[in-house]
């Protein structure tokens, strides 16, 4: 009887989050490598089908550079990046534009589908979801590598009201007509912020920010605003994690409750987070 | 790690059973000696709480049979029963009203609400919900103790679409005016049937059907219309499990997809039957 | 012919009664000892069916002092009272809630109900609707006499809009998940403010608040909260009246329009007063 | 005291009737040289409002007959009837345009908004209400006299859905665009039939249906279909009755549950039938 | 293919117009002499029902000065007009209301019934549409002649919502029930307002607002509330137009985006104005 | 003056078509090598745009084969067809989702929200629109060429109701996940067979079904079922249009009113077709 108790005090346990997060929008965010673990992404799939049966609203964001990467050099293109943003010409922005909305979004949406989700891919085209405009990086030219001029949340919320999951991948859309490639951890928060979330969620390859870069035990559980600013000046935050924490302030400003980077790594990450008594990964609070 | 993955997984284990009572209306029967044991009580109202929270829709029955003798003692009246039935005269009744609609059915209410639900107490009185009618037992005069005429759902659709949860006393209203005693079991059955349930799960102080009614052991854990009708004639089912059985009849063949008969006396026996793998107690299926 | 133009002009007398309270809620208290007069509790049902019927929201709180003192004596425990409050050990409460949420609500929903109404009978308990602290007199303790902390009126609001008729026992429920017993009078001020209710009308045993305490025909047609004021100073109005008066000072100060004391002796005094030119008892405004 | 209670107790009389009706739809039928005394009108325009507040849907259709031949009168035209019927060439359908919708039809509108009711006037020229063809009579052409060939009663469950109160004057729209005059008892058996009204009243100026032409206390209190067809096979029923009472008829077989032909010239006539125990005038039943 | 190119390129050039009016409500307003030219009316009826189809909500106000003064004739009274307003005796009034409410009403109804539209007609009796008083112009009793006091546009609103087209007949109604003649440009301009209408049309029989009055080549396209002003104190604009142009200026100031006078004898000359480039008459703007 | 009677008679030409086909959905298939040419699709926007803004519910599916052959070739792969159809391996079904899911469905939707449009890129994946299975072809292995084995058009109905306009790439999904090319004119066909669309119109590159092939001026303007059998029977009709007749035939036998087969090559084809006189290319129905 005891095997017994224990299933039942797991689920027991998580019935307080479920109460608070019932009705609650939560943006997930994964990246590019991730999603080229297969039982990392079975297990998030899931995680997703749970949180939405429960009562909750995830709306996900993926990356994809890795994979774009991949089919540039299948073309005979060698990828070039700038300060972390990849160096995006016409013919880069087309294939942007099949690998990240044509391919990785729908083996997302295919995957929750499959597990009795009902997943709608999108990309920020779609009913205008991104306006965007071109990034300005100094005297370089990056190309088609934008910035989110304004999100238009109703085909999110239309989705949402009837039942369905919405899959988004970060291409914004230009008052010209032409498309943009957009950094998905500012989409994600630019979204998150559009929806006014109850959490925005980040799946990093990292446990969490670290308070030593080598170090992986030595995970900051909990990190304000203020204190962000902190780091990044006296340089304890370095590389690819100061953007990450800019995109979470920027979504902590305009009134998303909390953000979250945790571990993608580990298998089922997110409902762990979401629904047990210890939070995992670093939590950024206003 | 390790066990993170443990809780993830018991999760991920409630995910299909999630999904498939989804919506779904759960008729829940729990006796009056149970009601007396604090920790069972409070176990079964947090299952009831985390039901309603991942989308079903809990209704709750209670009888009340020890608290009616307690009190008729305190009033100096000896409890008297013919066929486990009890002898009900005017001033009984009286206090069966007093005890199941104003005691225990206000305990439970208070109980789930405490923890986050939002329960509401009814009686089969309030908007005529049980129409009954003076049960004839032979020569026997019971006095006022009813068989369910006819149920009026409407009170609990309203309640349960308005996001309430039900918690129901087994009384019933004559035509003439009068108020009838209804056998739990019985009035649980009637109105699982009127509400089309999904389970009516019936909560006892064994481990379910038993082949052998002195061996604890020999739960039997699937029984059809069939095999219940045999065993009954062959007299291997015997005394009070018997009427339980005659009323999980009646819900099947009125449309109840499933009636369960679970051990009230172990912890979350509820959600374990419900969220896991392994059924517990005796599955009746039509 | 006369005949029916006597009746006709009855009916077209009450139009505009009918006109002016359409879809208004109306909170009706009445006291314990009025409800053992059947030929009373009949007539206000027939008032409160008609009321329904033409479209007001009638919700009715009940007392039953009475009732409470004979089940204690039964016991064989002698009521005590201090200021009017009965002092309520825990024993007393468990009988509280028994008489008043199990008895005589059940009482009152059964009969509206046999006239063709759809009551619901509640106590404070339900969906939280009273949340309750302890009364604190002094230095006297009174036990579980409680007062209103909050008022959560959403399953008034909720039977409301699904045509039911809600009836209220004045129990209030303790964070601790402790019951209390509430004043009556009190509960019912609490909800008609909570409610915004048109008019709050109180059954009572005089003909109305009296000039001359001993004349029952001094009643005193209307008062302000002003004179209220004053009449209590001046010692005009004496004993039980002031806490009546004072409840209903605080309903029309929490927004409701008018209250009325009236004569609960008066067979279908209710409708008498709602619905014919000739206002009875004494009329509170602000 | 008295009076009150005899007050009381015509209001509670009222009371199964308000339950029985409410919801349901009520068409009145009155005629044209009724509506020339003020009294009447004014009493008839105040029991429409009554019955509008207690949850019936009262509909209207009035005839117009006087008023028509006083213009054609002050035209220098002289009305010509054959068999009752109007003949009405394209001037005098003009004229009846005119009068029944012009005049009449907003007196009545009037009167019912001046005492609170929300009327709005039609024809069955709006939204096609009433579909006519040409009437033929053998071999005499009466012009624009014209039968109901369909009813489009949308507009009428349009105005109710939203609290409004039709009154219709009967005049129909042919195929080809003309207006044709329809006769008023037989509009209000067609419209009662569409919308499945629960009582048709036309309001005459006899006492109701008579046994003997000559003497008014003959009324016959209740009449089948089939007593109407023998009382008009064997003479019994001669004159401007039979069309009525044929209209009668097709309302019943069309679902209409009840007719009332009543004594329009007594004051509050309509709801003396509709809200006391005395019926007055006569009914039809299938 | 060249005539199928340019029938398309006129559906496209439509485009932009049905897209910013979508969803809007536009006043038209025409005038009585206008209603005598068939061809006129047939195809102003054909531009309402595409105006309806499309997506626009048209509400139409209709005047009919010469119908009124022919009927006058026949009955033997000379109209007399102080100001160009219509002296309005009793019976003046009467023939008033059943040629405009009666005749002239339910003729355009039907005519655009007929063309597949869903019209109903309606005076401002009708639910209390114009609350009317008395106009007071000097000395002078001009009898039955109004203003508007306040309009009621629910019932406007309940046909729009519904998918009716409402046709209006300008008669207020008086705090008394006297019934008035309102002027037709002035009723429309106040039911704009109370619509807050994207665009109140005023058909007339001038090509527009004209610098001089003797040349039709001499039309304003667009004028401001202050060149109003201006030109009306400089005498620049004369007579009838006058009281049409406060009209619009006073729907303007009330929240009407535009005000167009447009010339009532070209056909079709409302869908001109509203789908193609070229804008037609003279347009007012604040 | 005539010019403008000429626009306003065109406008009102297609007034009968809009009566008709408001808030019917409409089907446009258009092929991939017509998406070439910016000039022709752009007028086909505008031709959605409007068909959306004046009440209809136009939903696209395209094709994309030459686009899916060019990319091919880059990659170094050489498009091979049996029977008209792609052998599609895994790597070039990889491909076809990238081309058509990511690029051309985005392209077309950024077009028409560049228009004023509110369109939503959809593949058969999201939501799981196109349930497929393999195609069998006797015993060549095609890959993953896909049939329809059912449509779940809930997430195109959602879409409509909130008023998006979807664009559907014709991709499929497995039972077992894997991804299907399927045939655009036959995913239309099944398609509007599900919504039971009032149109399913297919833009060609001939002007229609021809009598001669060779001879563009022999166009049939309507066909039936039967006419069709016999035509390919009898060797009239031959190669690529046969799987476009049989898709005609599937859609019509599920309830599709009408299907036309138009000239894609001619500007603004599809409102000729729906909005004016002459239809245009070949009609096929029942």
């Amino acid at each position: 009887m005891k095997k017994f108790s224990s299933q039942a005090s797991i689920l027991i346990e998580a019935l307080p989050y479920i109460k608070a997060f019932s009705g609650k929008t939560m943006v997930l965010k994964c990246g590019g490598s991730w999603m080229e673990e297969e039982e990392l992404v079975d297990a998030f799939v899931l995680d997703v089908v749970l949180m939405w049966y429960v009562g909750m609203k995830p709306v996900i964001i993926h990356g994809g550079g890795p994979q774009i990467s991949q089919i540039m050099e299948r073309f005979g293109k060698s990828p070039k990046f700038i300060d972390g943003q990849r160096i995006t010409d016409e013919e880069t922005m087309e294939l942007v534009e099949m690998v990240l909305g044509g391919r990785l979004n729908k083996e997302l949406v295919s995957r929750i589908n499959h597990q009795g989700g009902r997943a709608v891919g999108l990309s920020g085209i779609d009913s205008k979801l991104l306006e965007a405009k071109k990034h300005l990086n100094g005297k370089i030219d990056l190309g088609f590598v934008g910035e989110v001029k304004k999100v238009n949340p109703q085909i999110i919320s239309s989705l949402d009201d009837d039942g369905f999951i919405p899959v988004i991948a970060p291409i914004g859309i230009g008052d010209d007509g032409k498309r943009y490639n957009i950094n998905a951890d500012w989409a994600a928060s630019e979204i998150a912020s559009a929806l006014k979330a109850e959490k925005l969620i980040v799946l990093t390859d990292t446990r969490g920010v670290l308070k030593d870069e080598g170090d992986e035990n030595s995970v900051i559980s909990t990190l304000t605003l203020k204190q962000i600013d902190e780091m990044i000046e006296n340089n304890t935050i370095k590389g690819g994690m100061i953007p990450k924490l800019r995109a979470a302030q920027r979504a902590l400003k305009n009134g998303v409750c909390k953000v979250h980077i945790i571990d993608g790594r580990v298998l089922h990450s997110t409902i762990l987070e979401l629904f047990t008594d210890k939070g995992i990964g670093t939590q950024i609070v206003a």
